[in-house]
């Protein structure tokens, strides 16, 4: 485990998160104890990666029967209907969100929990749930991972797909690092991941304390490391999957899925079955986030840009299945053609 | 012309630069005095892009006869000799750098001076003559690109092409501008460009300044754009092309042909004649720079990665041939095969 953890339960009734904005340079927990004010941390990426969302969602409902002045469950199931839609709202593409709250939602809904108090314990029990079950599926993943991460491998990865990421391990990330305490000589390629930094900040930072050797480079390197065949292959995460194999990522993956295939570099994604979304037929129905221009004409306080030069800033992209070689899941590896095979994950 | 300048010589005897590290934040412009002072300008990036550090290196070997305490001109000739290997090395890249040295020492050993005030003026005069023609090559280059720029496009640009990346006007950016000023109604993302940020930092604020529309986007959103048909070519300078056609520009380079190929659009490079060496047969001849840890670790004085994190910091990458839709020069259009036409390009 690492020495630090990105969200957790606290026994006295809140949310406890890293504040990922203030990584690395500083370490420090931020406890809430509202829905509203866990969407906020949602929305202003004090917690970002769509399990860890995911998991952010759910917490973030256990609270409404932890702090509800109503005894009757029903009123209590009101507020928390409420809390679902701020929730949602607070971030658009990664489908864990939705789905996190939905599943606790439809548990709440379904138990007729006879109080307040009973309510409050299923939820809460749910919520753990789901956040244990995050560790496990990415454990799971990560040694499936493994027969596409030879020896020796050089890895290029975008983005954070961590611990950070999720509730424990990581995606992407946990794969890598599975394969480094297996013992794989491997060596990654951590990008910087503009505007918000998350490969420089985030990915370097897990690297360090996990003691895989890396170096950050500029997301725009990609191409010029691969054409002088330093890259084995690429691992990403992904906050929405579709039934097509359609991929929707940060901002940057499907730049980095064209230059692998240039050159004949696997691209995998790496994703647990809670953030694939057979209910989205193809990237075209993803909503792509646009986020607040500050993030590209500021650094931490330092502006980059003149004054009013305007900013686009897609927080995500589209990438085609056909640019994804294969999709690692907790159950196993996913492989072209996806519609089927995707089908097939969830028979 | 715009209401600064990027590099004059001084009638007292010195080279006033911009200082571009500063901008937009600052304007200040800078003066040297001597070759070696030049030629840290050059290596740190106060002054930058191709044809911009050749006219430097020729100032700034105008100034060795200048404050020489010889008056014997075959020993002022060898103070240049000396400084021209300063110069050189300063940055191994762009092949303007070593174009302008060679073209002002030429002169001065055929020359034959019979005194240093001699040597000086002459010196001086080709200095003025290189700065003078890339002035009038830019204009000439964008009046040519016009045929490839159509009303209504929308413009892919990486790094800075502009007045501050050449003596005045620019390569890709001068031909934006010229499109602009003949009422063409075109607009441009502007990529960020790290590390140096280039784009956010400097093309943004030329553009506002020529008031052309335009967004600065992250570097790895070209493919994003592309795919959503939002962009109809792409322009970028170079700092050397091999004589197969092969481009070394602005680490990212590569990466945005590769995308753009993949959604077939058009890849043009604008260069003047002397960023063309068919001395080097290809890019593999070209030495890429390997530039300071801290241009990425550091945004002005914000330390983003965490302590002791390791980085590859390539500043240009080689971009193949089959990638360039076309050459945009100051005598015309220079179309695939490469070896062939840019051979009768200087027959």
């Amino acid at each position: 485990m690492a020495d630090f953890y990105t969200i957790r339960w606290l026994e006295t009734g809140a949310v406890s998160m890293i504040d990922q904005r203030k990584l690395p340079r500083q370490v420090i927990y931020n406890q809430y104890q509202t829905a509203e004010a866990v969407a906020g941390a949602i929305q202003d990426m004090v917690i970002r990666g769509a399990p860890a969302i995911g998991a952010a969602a759910a917490f973030g409902l256990a609270l409404v029967p932890w702090y509800s002045k109503n005894e009757n469950p029903d009123l209590v199931l009101g507020e928390m209907e409420e809390a679902a839609r701020i929730l949602r709202k607070a971030r658009p593409t990664a489908v864990n969100l939705s789905w996190a709250v939905e599943r606790i939602l439809q548990l709440a809904r379904s138990a007729r929990a006879p109080s307040r108090a009973a309510l409050q314990g299923l939820v809460l029990e749910e919520a753990q749930r789901i956040a244990e079950e995050d560790v496990r599926v990415n454990l799971s993943l990560g040694k499936h991972a493994q027969q596409l991460i030879p020896d020796g491998a050089v890895i290029f990865h975008h983005c954070n797909t961590g611990s950070l990421a999720t509730v424990d391990y990581g995606t992407a990330l946990g794969a890598i690092r599975l394969a480094h305490e297996a013992g794989k000589k491997i060596f990654v390629y951590v990008d910087e991941t503009r505007p918000r930094l998350q490969g420089a900040r985030l990915t370097a930072w897990e690297l360090l304390q996990y003691g895989v050797p890396f170096k950050v480079v500029p997301d725009s390197s990609s191409g010029h490391f691969m054409r002088t065949g330093k890259v084995d292959l690429c691992i990403v995460g992904a906050d929405r999957v579709a039934a097509n194999g359609d991929v929707a990522n940060k901002i940057g993956t499907y730049n980095l899925a064209v230059v692998a295939r240039e050159h004949q570099v696997p691209f995998y994604v790496a994703v647990p079955k809670s953030t694939i979304d057979l209910a989205t037929p193809s990237g075209d129905q993803i909503e792509i986030e646009e986020r607040p221009p500050e993030e590209v004409t500021h650094i931490n306080s330092c502006q980059i840009t003149p004054d009013n030069a305007p900013v686009g800033n897609p927080a995500f992209d589209i990438t085609p299945a056909k640019f994804v070689t294969a999709l690692i899941t907790e159950e196993g590896i996913v492989r072209p053609p996806y519609p089927e095979n995707l089908a097939k994950l969830f028979s």
